[in-house]
């Protein structure tokens, strides 16, 4: 069992400090039960445990997960000890956590461990969170802007890709950050640990300001060289008015040709990710399995999405705000702007879900991210087959078949060198499946 | 100017039959005036010229083109000469064909040229096909089924990819021709040469039966190696019922997990397509400029394609009948199925065409055909581009902004090894676009 | 065992004429041994049977083929009866042909049959092939210019991209055919058929004239929109002069810089291909499973190409004469030109062969041809490894050893739309493996 | 000028801590004569300004970068101010450090900037850096190990992409640091700014220990899901033995066929990169622009890297030592060992060089990193194209037909999501072309 907790070193858990608590000495099971974060010396992979009663010994409620054995326990002065397998963990309780050692039955290998009684709040929360700052990067290793439970809601706002909040009267008003896709966030999700799926519900998704910016060519990777060369591009002023009231977007100084031209506002974020953990830290330009500027439209008000946690606590970021895109965001910048955003956090065990995945009112969908079209639909069919397969009681051959007659695809993101494909499904089709 | 006309040798006219007619020597412009497809002995691109009477002499009426020169013609003894450049062309008229020699200034070249007379019917005619045979290439080395000119509507039907036909009952019927996408056709377009774009207007696409076969496993293409390891096939009935009344598909006999499991059907050819010309000859399962087993759902009652041609009289082929498919004919086979079909020809001339093109009652859209869907994509945005740029008054700028925010995308084919991808407009924005 | 046979119609060989024989009746087994290549009406997969004496009846020697059943025969008066399963197969001899019909055990399916005695002449022969034309397709559907046996040699000539000959003192002489990389062929292999492999020694590949042409601009698929636009090409004289004696290659009219310019001369054919069956040609400049324009520089003399049969007869062609090129033919023309070739042919059996393979003295090699130089790469990496699979007593995992620190990849073709990549493994490795 | 700046905002000057020093009034010119690095508060791109006298005044030496200005100097009371462009730049002398504000003709604009002096050492050092840690993120946010001026050099070791040093005497010894490519470094390099290239010559790399480990299975990207589904690894001790007198490895407990297998030692360092700059920080693992986790075996022992510089101090590391490799390290894991390593650092401003690029003793090449084989091999191709027209008088069309003749592609890495393809020219195609 050992094997997957990777190398023991020196005892470096991440480092939320935790006061010291006078010893409450655990004396039986009930002691013990509930929910618990264990986290291993040296181990990247924290987990989380659910304690439950056997008799005058508790043992992990969940099977097949890597602890998923027997904790078999015993109480001898103060101390706890579990047996699990051939290992011997003993610790000392102090209020809401366990500390202690692990032992293999040969005593060859120890390990420090920490274990914190996961107690989330009896009412789900709300909070408004103006933000003070922005970031360009995905990282777990900042100070959360707010710590939330499962159940919790946030409102929020976004700035759009150039740092522009909801008060710049146009592009001329200096943005209140930095360029570059600034995020809000982090928001640390207790309880949150790698292997499980961060529920993101997009509660409310609304423009907050009249005006949006866009590019103004087409990106490279849409166009062939040829194209390229023959093409002649004149200056235009790149701002869009969005009319809210008639949900349109115009050109604030159109050429004349497009003076007409009115594009139907949907505002979505470009951008939900999470940290990706380890030593790597993703901008907030980049897209991937963890998410980030996936620019997937669907991913307006009303949209769930399911992010795969990496990183203890997850750390959600969101922003790049657009009022419209097409597919692909041919110009490099859709239509840019700050939002007012509210949602609603989960977390789930989801099989084996390694890829964003989203579900809107009618459909749900597989997010892949790649560096070529074709590998991001693979990645994107074989996700939406393998979450077919595992919420429902369907064979393979059940699947090709749902997939074959009702797929749609959606060519997300053209602007490398992240490229992304959605798989969709209509939830018409899975109305009359069986469950698993 | 001879540059064009390729490499000369033994004269080797395509051999339409041409009879023998009495000579009625042209004595003046009057009787040049009209339409003409010259041809050029070892020239693979025949020219459509117009030639009008100017004064006593004739020129091309058309500007740009190949031939697009004054035509100063001369009239001795029953022979009329043309002065084009510095070449003289020299024939003799026999009733609706001028025959004759082609000579440089300085006398060194000399070849065969040939010009027929395009003299369309002065009405519209309509037809009704009952296919003899099918074809599982599209040659233009085979004798045409019909001969078309623009305005022309035949009504016809296809097989279905295994070459059953209506008549059919089940797979269990024997096919009417073996499998592999057996087309309808060829159709010869009188006066199409390359340069030109063939347009097939789809007046009617039908059911005419009540099943369909389908595949059943996701292709390769489309997935990942490790969920292709994963995965485990089952064995099941491929065949589909078809509902023409509810309009909905539905398996014969399905897992007790698809009982329920109901397609919208919507008709459509997986092919259309026109000969390349020259020595290759595309399978009826290829796809390309040419089009063919292009899978595009689009291409439905009510949809007009436009093609191509790379060859003289196109020999258009149509099949590959589909009941409904998702994005990318994930199962290889679609909902394979035999098809009533009534389509109108017509002949363009359309700039820089070089891909396939169609266009429903809501968008236009280009269809790019590559070995990869980056690449497919690449083709399909920019001849997207082109078809704006060349039809209204737009700039590249203009464009990008309308593509940007507009485009979608469709992954229409993940069948190795052509993959196809359309970008699709809605009209709703070209509408207020000045035209060129 | 039928349902292999395909669709059952008109009786309709491929029509090499037999004549006629007188009735010489199979009286005995013995009048039956030998190599046959059996035919069935409908059925595109042509077998190669030997059949070998077992008491009084014959039986196919080889196990595991699609025929490898016994072949109960009996005899009676004249006709010959084959028990092959449930199937009833009767026939009669004529020279050295047999034809008749085959009866399923409930006498339901019936299709005629042929089988034609295969007889190697004794010894293996030369011959001295001076083309009298070309073709730009590789079609099943012309006259063979030669009819080779396993074995024999040919000694004969190729024509440059262009369609001109040794004869040809510069480009400014005609071509002797049209451009458009005309080859030498086809030549018919007599006995191969679907399913074999065509083996090509080339035993002399040698340049036959002093000049060469390229093309001066880097092909689309290798670059950058951004370089695209940026660069400025210049006019350039692109004939090459080719020094056999210093075995160097430079321009004719080089730029100042490129005055001193040397490249080595290393000549090889840039197409060698087989026709594809069924309806459809390819282009002589495509290339695929079939071969073709493959532009895999290590065509060179001393090489053997290996070439999957997919009709029967094979139908080789060759052509496109490179005097030297860098990876992946970037100039779209390498340095094109006319060469004197010598090739033996052979055909052997072999495993799961699906794309064409390759050995020099050093390496043996896969050759991955697809759209996208990704999938190029798997097709090469996957049968490469099958090679060592089918080969040598070695497991996949002992392949992806070898593979993994000794393998080379070469970026072949780069022009659009069929991308080449070699996997290449040098012999040396093998040396050493244990054989199956 | 100002709007390369970027977004103003606090003066956040990346926190070298620089000593308050005790005035020094700037009196003349002579006191800047000098390298300097400016920064400018909220811009990403700080810059290395060459002061020269010009009279009484200073201006910068160098033309055509962004500060390419004339920097006209005024002295008042040990107060300096220069004028550049329609700029006023004023600062105040203390030690080596300029620091002060900038103001737009009018007077709307302010921003902080702080210039440091530049001032290598008289000599070149040599070092010895024996690491206490590793880094498995290429982050400028932490501590440099070492500050290096061009010219340095530094002795150093790396461990194994799993962590373990020359002192494990097999896998069995635990691990020095955690495993996933941990890498040495970073080396700080004074004066090194964005837009420069770092230059990194690889004096020696050897191995320092007598074994390896690798893969055993090759990589999906490699291969077909046909050939994913077909394989049957086996079980494989995964560890080499490094012989380094006969120079080749062999596995150490070899299945029976490939007992002889050995493999030719090739010590290279398959990850150099520097720090992204900005909020990213790259895994260890990824590659990229920036150099990173490339596994280009050209990068042995006397070879040349060059990596473009994207953060002030570049911030170089290195590791993942291998012993040998096949193309595209199919496997995974190369021969994964510990590597003894001496570099010496350079700095050079070099043209639009956007990717990293290396030379060998014979060669010169151009690194692609991209998410398809395809996108690699364009970034590579063209970025070796626009290096021969910036270092020689050689045109566009000189440039293709060098390289249509003599480049050779690699394809390095075919390890997702990163894959990576080296163009590479021999240096004498090189030698007898003109110098710009």
């Amino acid at each position: 069992m050992l094997a997957v907790f990777g190398v023991l070193g020196a005892y470096t858990l991440r480092g939320q400090s935790r006061p010291t608590i006078p010893a409450s000495p655990a004396r039986s099971a009930a002691d013990l039960v509930g929910d618990w974060i264990f986290e291993m010396d040296g181990d990247a992979q924290p987990q989380r445990v659910t304690l439950v009663a056997q008799g005058s010994a508790v043992r992990d409620s969940v099977r097949g997960e890597v602890y998923g054995q027997p904790f078999i326990s015993s109480f001898i002065g103060g101390r706890v000890q579990f047996a699990v397998g051939s290992y011997l963990w003993w610790g000392q309780l102090r209020g809401d956590t366990l500390r202690g050692y692990l032992t293999s039955g040969t005593g060859t290998d120890s390990s420090a461990w920490i274990a914190t009684r996961y107690r989330p709040p009896a009412v789900a929360r709300s909070f408004v969170y103006a933000p003070a700052g922005y970031r360009r990067g995905l990282s777990s290793d900042v100070s959360p802007v707010l710590r939330l439970y499962a159940g919790d809601t946030v409102r929020t706002t976004t700035v759009d890709a150039s740092g522009r909040d909801a008060n710049a009267a146009s592009f001329d008003t200096p943005p209140v950050t930095s360029g570059g896709n600034p995020l809000t966030g982090p928001f640390y999700i207790e309880g949150a640990v790698p292997g499980d799926v961060l529920v993101v519900r997009l509660l409310r998704v609304r423009l907050n300001r009249g005006w949006a910016f866009s590019g103004t060519s087409l990106v490279d990777g849409a166009i062939q060289p040829s194209y390229a060369v023959e093409r002649r591009n004149t200056p235009m002023d790149r701002t869009w008015l969005l009319d809210t009231i008639a949900a349109m977007a115009r050109l604030r100084t159109p050429s004349s040709a497009l003076n007409a031209l009115r594009i139907p506002l949907r505002p979505f974020l470009g951008a939900i990710g999470v940290a990706t953990g380890g030593a790597s830290v993703p901008s907030s330009r980049d897209s991937g399995p963890f998410g980030g500027n996936m620019e997937v439209a669907h991913l307006h008000e009303g949209a769930t999405l399911y992010l795969p946690v990496t990183t203890m606590g997850a750390y959600l970021y969101l922003g790049d705000g657009h009022a419209a895109q097409g597919d692909g965001e041919l110009t490099g910048d859709a239509m840019e702007t700050s939002l007012d955003v509210t949602f609603t956090i989960g977390v789930k065990r989801w099989g084996f879900a390694s890829i964003p995945r989203a579900e809107t009112v009618d459909e749900i969908m597989s997010i892949g991210v790649a560096g070529s079209l074709d590998e991001a639909t693979r990645q994107a069919t074989s996700d939406l087959a393998r979450w077919l397969e595992a919420d429902f009681a369907v064979t393979a051959t059940d699947v090709a078949l749902m997939l074959g007659f009702a797929v749609r695809y959606d060519i997300a993101d053209l602007v490398a060198p992240w490229l992304g494909v959605t798989a969709r499904l209509p939830k018409s089709i899975l109305q009359t499946l069986p469950r698993r």
